[in-house]
């Protein structure tokens, strides 16, 4: 759901933006901002966390962060798509195993080091309409899209049962991190979720 | 998840209760409590319930309640007990159309009326230690019990995903009412649920 994975950034290894260089040097800083703002996501939840606080982190002045995200939602969401963006996987031939990476990358992150994030986040989905219409747009949707094609490939794109197919893993992540603190094995987990998510076609 | 139904409570008509009836009064005036915390759970979530409320629209003295439910935990935990008992069906022949009559209350109340009351209280979880004790140790494991019953029927007590399974119609419920807004027909889904979670046997 969230961003996925965090690594040290060095500025100078990240591709180019796409963007025109007009500003070269605040394009430069990017990167930089984004991940600040997912450290902190991380550290205090989207609650709390001002905006402030990631251009402090990030060295920047607050004109430079709203220049080019004009809100505090626009950036939480740029910042959850590039963490997401560095951890997905190329497709390969084999779904089954796509799929059962993905879901094993998602299990280690929600019930994991994103736990603390995604209770808040939730939260703040209900409170906070404008950050809810701009996850559901865009990672949300594409979140969903990285799971309904390699399910499809093993359903077909058919089946009738689609969209719930792509719904179940994310959900019952959330379900366990927000309401029950059983440990479990996420690597296990993943391979379990997988098998139920793909492994019958019941039409 | 929460109490799942809400009826007019009637006090002559509910069943005695099994506690020694030292102060009938008292006693009889318990539904009447457990309706007027249900009421107010649904209308003002968990997170503002007060229990001078409860006191006041059941009208009765705070000290009645505090006798009898020591905490505010105490008392929202019994009162979502008693809802959900008024609609939990008795078993029958047919594990399927016990588990598809158990997910189309569950998706009924859990994308209509319970909806906000969800939220909140998925929320008051994480904040509040004592309420999550108390919900995984009474409703979460009853809830767990009632669904594991008629889907071992159908897929084996020894099914290796047989946990899984449990929480998946009530993960993908939560989900859909805390992420994402999209209508969706609570029966229809109930059905497709249904045919999911015991729809195969993976091992």
């Amino acid at each position: 759901m969230s961003g996925m994975a965090k690594t040290d950034v060095d500025a100078a290894s990240l591709p180019e933006t796409t963007r025109p260089r007009g500003r070269p040097r605040a394009a430069d800083r990017e990167p930089l901002i984004l991940e600040a703002a997912n450290q902190l996501l991380d550290e205090v939840g989207y609650d709390h966390l001002r905006v402030q606080d990631v251009a402090d982190r990030a060295r920047v002045g607050l004109a430079t962060i709203y220049r080019r995200w004009p809100t505090k939602q626009a950036l939480v969401i740029a910042a959850m798509r590039r963490a997401k963006a560095e951890v997905v996987r190329p497709e390969t031939d084999d779904p089954r195993a796509d799929l059962e990476a993905y879901f094993r990358e998602m299990a280690n992150q929600i019930l994991g080091p994103k736990s603390c994030f995604v209770v808040g986040f939730v939260t703040a989905l209900r409170n906070d309409p404008e950050l809810a219409r701009v996850f559901r747009e865009s990672l949300l949707a594409e979140m969903r899209d990285q799971l309904r094609r390699p399910i499809a490939r093993v359903v077909g794109d058919d089946d009738p049962d689609l969209d719930l197919r792509v719904d179940i893993a994310p959900a019952f992540l959330i379900f366990r991190t927000l309401i029950d603190d059983r440990a479990v094995d996420p690597d296990e987990l993943a391979l379990r979720l997988c098998a139920l998510v793909v492994g019958s076609v019941t039409h």
